[in-house]
């Protein structure tokens, strides 16, 4: 481990996220904002550090960075981030203690959307901007994470991904990175483009447009708004939405491929089958559960089941109606969802529609056995046949994702939570969604949380967000020997 | 498959079945029972059944059971069972319908120990000695079943133990299952005379201390008073049924090598020392958590929650307290408990110790494997490498577990009961526990659950207490396949 190497790139990561602070100072400006003290000292901070870090560790450049290097370098990266990112939250007085303002931050990063704040619309444009903005960063981080790095990391399967990204440099880590990130960002923004004309279009001010796309597009679900998106009692815009959540919840390679004119991509991929199969199937039961018990009506039981089992499922966690108060069935399958997630290679969080797919295979191919114990069988996605450490690789990271979930859901029942917010706000943190049941619910926030609780969930929100392995292999002692 | 052979062995099973109903008819005459005509109905019914079944398909004697065969005696001999034990309950009116009956019937042979009574104390001494004694055959069968045909049906990983059945005879099936059979019959018996030796020295009547040892053993949990154990308010008989229901969740073929005087094999057993380090780290857990939030001394916390925890880890089901009023945090551990369960080979349920550990150590490989991709790292329980298709048959059955768990709890808030009852009733039946949360709470009995849900929940009880593959496996295309 070169930590000096490491510690230059966060380093130099640091100062340009810092530049990225001048865009809410410019926001704040434009609609005449009381204040943008907090803005300059963070971005001063943040630029301080990012340089210092940088300088003291100079000269450490390298073309070839080793697998735990660049683990390391995401990990520490994110956290750094998150803890700057923090900075104007806090500077700005929103909350009594950092670590609200850390809680905030790291929400917005790992586009998870669960919030502290107790009345959003009391908040300056310029924090407003910066709270969406940070969570449309995070979506390109975790884009360029999911799709250029962690594949050649060997991360929890994302390996099989190795094929479909859409790079002419094959053996180089560091130009891959780069170059599969600049056509990735572009898919990103072309979409994002499109989804505040269409919000634009029916009448959505520039500023709200802007905020909901960058918190779309990452899956993030902050709001500028108390009521989330029910605010605007628009079906106009809750279609729009639901069309981007779904968009936002595919695999960006396949967009990528879309838009190269490969018009079936969505089709020929089964993970894509399997995701919007599960969105169609959920929506239904969800609907029919819902109607009747609470709408009077067919199609607002449509129109509001679908919103949530869609903002659920891709775990971005806008909300439309108190879920809460439908009945078990349905609250069950949104719980479902925050475990289930989106697709591998989207901004989305939770398992991935990928993995679980491969672990119905896996028990399917184990009743086979059990009948013929001497055949060899493949697992397959897609047709070809997934390598046994792939499939290892994956079975083992959905077991680690469960043992930490039961973990961190007991120390945060020990933070005196009841039963089902302790499960659920667990759930909703390592799965990035965001609102989840109980003391967290579509209706209340997490500003209920005790301290401690809210460290605990910083931290799930992160481990979910780097797809466990890159985080939770520092306490690996293999890991740090030589 | 020939299923001639199948029905006439089931139809073997079943007549033995009937004749053990002469038992409660001896018992109801020394008490003085006011009718003993359902009893003389369903005997006759189960005798007069299996006769014809053998008597139909005689003829079809075979030295040679396949593998697939051995299932469908095992999965169609405990529905049959079931079916029949629900008869005395039935033609004596204990219930308005035949789900009630049959579920009380399921809940006792699979060791689960759901009720859906609602006044215990009213019914018959032969009833209540039948549903005592049912879980005790019970126990029998699962010994029997987990440590004598399962290893040899290659299912769930219980081919570990192949090793470690104590019998002499090394190949042929039948043998191997009869000899193995009774000496582990003999274990359970001895183990069960002392259990009610010491229950009548500290003055619990016979009647009360041979049904109460009639299901702690079998880890049942079936009480003849309403309010279970804590009924008698006994500190001395909490201690006796705590060390017996421990007794009860560790593998039977250890206490066979402890009677043979090996005196330290529970030691020297990893899955035991597995199963005891988390009895004693719950136990502290929940007693901490429960000192002054719910009792005063620390004495009476202790006592309460060790008495819970070890009624629920060996999915025995016994109550003394009202969990439902402890702190989240116990309430969550005592559900953990639920899916960890008791070791393999014991007449416990739930997932099983052995396979919790391996899965442990499946994921901290895949977090060596990460740092080390090309070394060969071997999964060791007890020191020695576990075959990799033992530990996929392992992980295959986890996850078809919870996979089943997840869509059951689905299925039964369908039903519509609470979120909470949900999850818990499923999670107490599949784990075959008993008591769970919510509507089905330590306080409360199964009888309020909707009619389709009890029918589910007897399945739920069957498919865990036949290790899930011997029964899910009738639903693998490749199973009817020639």
């Amino acid at each position: 481990m070169r930590w000096r190497y490491i510690f230059n790139v966060v380093g130099v990561l640091t100062f340009f996220f810092g530049l990225t602070m001048l865009l809410p100072i410019i926001v704040g400006l434009i609609y005449g904002d009381p204040s943008l003290v907090p803005f300059v000292k963070a971005m001063a901070a943040t630029l301080g550090f990012g340089l210092v870090l940088h300088w003291v560790n100079r000269g450490s450049r390298t073309e070839f960075i080793s697998q735990r290097e660049g683990m390391a370098i995401v990990a520490i990266g994110w956290t750094c981030v998150g803890l700057f990112g923090a900075l104007p939250f806090f500077f700005g007085n929103l909350f009594d203690t950092f670590v609200d303002a850390f809680f905030e931050s790291v929400s917005g990063f790992t586009t998870t959307g669960a919030s502290v704040l107790t009345d959003i619309e009391s908040v300056s444009r310029s924090l407003l901007f910066w709270r969406s903005f940070i969570q449309w960063l995070g979506g390109m981080g975790i884009i360029v994470l999911s799709l250029a790095i962690l594949p050649f990391l060997g991360v929890g399967g994302m390996q099989l991904y190795k094929a479909e990204v859409p790079t002419p440099v094959p053996d180089k880590l560091k130009p891959r990175i780069r170059d599969t990130a600049m056509l990735l960002w572009k898919v990103y923004a072309v979409i994002s483009l499109f989804e505040v004309a269409l919000l634009m279009f029916g009448g959505m001010p520039l500023f709200d447009a802007l905020c909901h796309t960058f918190t779309t597009m990452p899956t993030g679900g902050f709001s500028t708004k108390n009521a989330s998106i029910a605010h605007y009692h628009s079906l106009y815009f809750d279609i729009v939405i639901i069309v981007f959540m779904i968009l936002a919840g595919i695999n960006f390679s396949l967009h990528y491929q879309v838009l190269r004119g490969r018009t079936l991509a969505f089709w020929q991929d089964s993970e894509c089958r399997f995701f919007l199969g599960t969105i169609l199937v959920f929506t239904l039961l969800v609907t029919v559960n819902v109607y009747r018990n609470v709408y009077d009506g067919i199609g607002e039981a449509l129109r509001y089941g679908a919103f949530q089992v869609v903002s659920i499922l891709t775990t971005t966690g806008y909300t439309t109606a108190d879920y809460e108060k439908w009945p078990a069935m349905s609250q069950l399958i949104l719980l479902i969802s925050m475990f289930l997630g989106a697709s591998a290679g989207s901004t989305g969080g939770g398992m991935k529609c990928l993995r679980v797919m491969l672990f119905f295979k896996y028990c399917g191919r184990e009743l086979y056995y059990l009948v013929h114990p001497k055949a060899v069988a493949h697992v397959k996605i897609g047709g070809k046949a997934v390598p046994e450490d792939v499939i290892r690789s994956i079975m083992g990271f959905l077991g680690l994702y469960t043992g930490l979930f039961v973990i961190s859901s007991l120390l945060l029942a020990a933070t005196g939570v009841d039963f089902i917010t302790a499960i659920a706000a667990v759930a909703a943190s390592i799965g990035n969604i965001g609102p989840g049941l109980g003391l967290v619910g579509p209706a209340d926030n997490y500003a209920q949380i005790p301290y401690m609780g809210k460290w605990l969930l910083s931290w799930c929100m992160l481990l979910g967000r780097l797809e466990i392995y890159t985080l939770i292999i520092f306490f690996a002692p293999a890991f740090w020997r030589k």
